[in-house]
């Protein structure tokens, strides 16, 4: 059949009468459609019709759902819109979802599914103690310094990547925003919109956000407690020929896993023979009891890009990311980040670096540490009472990644728990393929309150 | 001839080879080439081959010279070496090159092409007392709070703008990381790489760095002291159908310029019937002595977005930049920054609110704005002295853009100026089709050391 209104099907004329509007400019980018009956009485077809035609524009990512709100032109690039995996995002299983229910103040509920500390773990006391002192001085922190950052907190960080075995010059390290930020700055540096990039499965949501922003094509390795599965590594890589893997090795999130040695090095192997780059986000690494295998110690900065900040473990209202990478790139990644968002934040490197150096920081992250510790031991433990045993135990850190009794799916779970006032983060968030959706992540540190266990013991029973 | 070692020339022999390295990442990007003396060695060809071949490879932005260090592979996107504009770029008008000047500290030296105020004349004592505040609080500013940023400072600057004759609400303001960083989120939300960009021609340097950096075409229009050339404007929009015109109005980086009612009213007529958006990047807002006209307040926000910071006038310590734009548009961009770089940097956007709150930061800017006035007559009078005299007297602001005398190159003259601890702003740097290079662009806040009046001197009697 020819298209037109005479041989196209009804939905189909309707999608061509949005998409035309759209190429039109008639309606542009963010605007809201008509609602369905609306376009009904305009059209003069069904609304079940215009209910399918929209839905098959919101599947192809040419107009964006806001429940309660009607529907949207998706933005001009659609850059988190536009998913590049192998499934289509549905909103249970959107990382830009999950990373907003991350941030939304929700009054009273319990995070069990957050990625941060609670704000009293957090570094209040040691933050104000530097601003005290910040605000005695008479010099104001610059941004006039230097286009790597502030110096001394460069210093400082070369000092304790050091005691993970990772040789990096302050030279080499380049202070940014954020962690995001840092992978952000990286992936603009080094991918072009197409390429392939290898994540494990599972890996943590803003990657797969971060990459659909990026318009990059995602491949993925199952994990294993070890590391990612290395045979399965060994495939991918050989067939899809990614630019790039990206991953969190020492302490992986969401489950929690340690990279062993016998990994960092095959992987290290693998990525050698193929010239793939590897981008390590160390960011939990201050968590570690015992300092684990890191590519970044392996390799020693040749084909891996160490990212770091101090965000999921002093405070993340001090922006101070930091990415470490070959001396001979660190000059160009400089002057990306530059001309996108001019310096970093001397205030924030400024604080941190003196708590660090007044050991403030070293003195709380022993504390933290150690309440992670005890808090890891009781949520296992609360658990296993359920009859719930996490995929492994975690060697440090406050995530625990936790299979479900047989034929619970976590996002209808996490839709039940919502509506107790519990987040929960629902295992096809951190899955390239929307896999796992038998589990969930835990934050051990934000699932002490009974009524959550009450609310897993009646999900366990029914 | 075919191409080949038999029929190719000699420069395109290494240019070929050099080339075929890089493809086959034998040299990866940021490698240091083999220096030329060495490459002819190896290849059996004079010195002056080879210097003609790596200034070719330069010139089409395969491989970048930095002085003193060699030729280096260019980073793999190359966002910041590859000139999409009508010129390749030269060191002497690179954007990027006068962008880290004007951040690294040369001590002793006189910043006259600077564009930021003395540290002396920033918020230092302002911000202090608001630090020593919070620090006596026992809450942690958290960026646990709210998707598009601290609440209290977006109130506070949708009120602000409102003196500006913009109305924006709270829920159209999207906090940021800097001026540069708004611009960067919205030139990622809006343009896909290869579309056209205009700029005003000069034009704040960075915007031809950033747009390098999306791989945008750009196209200029003549700045008058009113705002563009009307008329250039009309035909430009016409023939070359930009996406964007992005600029700064009422206070325009670098000459000064003030946008006038009909020029406001004019350009944005253009813009509707071309279907054209634009930006406008207003950071200097708080400079002026008298609200000027702004695309912002007479469109309302439907066609303009709006950009703006405190790094200018306050201090570039605490980043907080802001971005104001149509209400459907702004979650979405709230998404790409979460993706991208998480979320703002809530200490700075706390403690610029107190400042704003207490009244600091008005006290401040008064007397700012005072001085200001001072340095402009004084140094307008100091270069009439020396018969020179400013394109426009700009109504505030600190920039001052100045015609050289006859047959004077402002890059040379930048070059003789650094010799002797002097940094000038040369006019080319600022210019789209690297012109204007008769004119260099004066801070009046940086201008005061007899040394700088001495040189000038000179150089206008040889």
């Amino acid at each position: 059949m020819l298209p037109g209104s005479g041989g196209e099907t009804r939905v189909g004329q309707i999608v061509a009468l949005v998409r035309g509007r759209i190429e039109r400019r008639v309606l542009l980018p963010g605007a809201r459609l008509p609602s369905v009956r609306a376009m009904a009485e305009t059209t003069g077809f069904s609304k079940s019709t215009v209910v399918e035609a929209y839905d098959r524009l919101a599947a192809e990512g040419v107009i964006r759902a806001r429940p309660g709100s009607g529907f949207f032109v998706a933005a001009p690039l659609a850059p988190l819109a536009v998913a590049d995996v192998e499934q289509a995002p549905r909103r249970d299983i959107d990382p830009v979802w999950m990373l907003r229910r991350s941030i939304e103040d929700l009054p009273g509920a319990i995070r069990a599914g957050s990625g941060t500390l609670p704000t009293d773990w957090l570094a209040g006391e040691a933050m104000r103690k530097a601003m005290r002192a910040a605000a005695r001085g008479n010099t104001l922190p610059s941004a006039d310094v230097s286009v790597l950052g502030y110096g001394p907190m460069r210093a400082l960080l070369s000092r304790r990547m050091l005691e993970q075995g990772v040789e990096a010059s302050p030279d080499q390290i380049l202070l940014t925003e954020s962690g995001t930020h840092s992978l952000d700055l990286v992936c603009r540096f080094l991918l072009q919109p197409g390429d392939t990039v290898l994540l494990d499965d599972p890996c943590f949501f803003n990657f797969l956000a971060l990459l659909r922003a990026h318009r990059a094509r995602v491949v993925a390795v199952p994990m294993t407690p070890q590391g990612p599965d290395l045979a399965a590594f060994a495939e991918v890589v050989a067939r899809e020929k990614p630019r790039l893997y990206i991953t969190n090795s020492a302490v992986h999130n969401p489950t929690g896993a340690t990279l062993s040695a016998t990994h960092a090095h095959r992987v290290l192997k693998i990525a050698e023979a193929a010239d793939m780059l590897i981008v390590e986000d160390d960011i939990f690494c201050d968590f570690e009891h015992v300092t684990a295998s890191r590519y970044a110690a392996f390799d020693g900065l040749d084909r891996v890009i160490r990212i770091g900040s101090f965000s999921k473990t002093a405070t993340n209202a001090l922006r101070c990311g930091h990415v470490a990478l070959r001396a001979d790139w660190v000059e160009s990644l400089a002057d990306l980040r530059l001309v996108t968002t001019y310096v970093g934040n001397p205030l924030g490197a400024e604080l941190l670096a003196a708590m660090v150096t007044d050991g403030s920081y070293r003195h709380h992250m022993d504390m933290v540490r150690n309440r992670l510790a005890r808090a890891m031991a009781r949520v296992v433990r609360r658990l296993g009472d359920l009859g719930l045993e996490p995929w492994t135990v975690p060697a440090c850190g406050m995530s625990l990644w936790v299979p479900l009794p047989g034929g619970l799916d976590a996002s209808v779970l996490a839709g039940e728990a919502l509506e107790e006032g519990i987040v929960l983060a629902p295992g096809a968030v951190f899955s390239p393929r929307g896999g796992w959706n038998d589990h969930v992540r835990l934050n051990v540190t934000q699932c002490d309150d009974p009524r959550f266990y009450a609310f897993l013991a009646r999900m366990c029973a029914s």
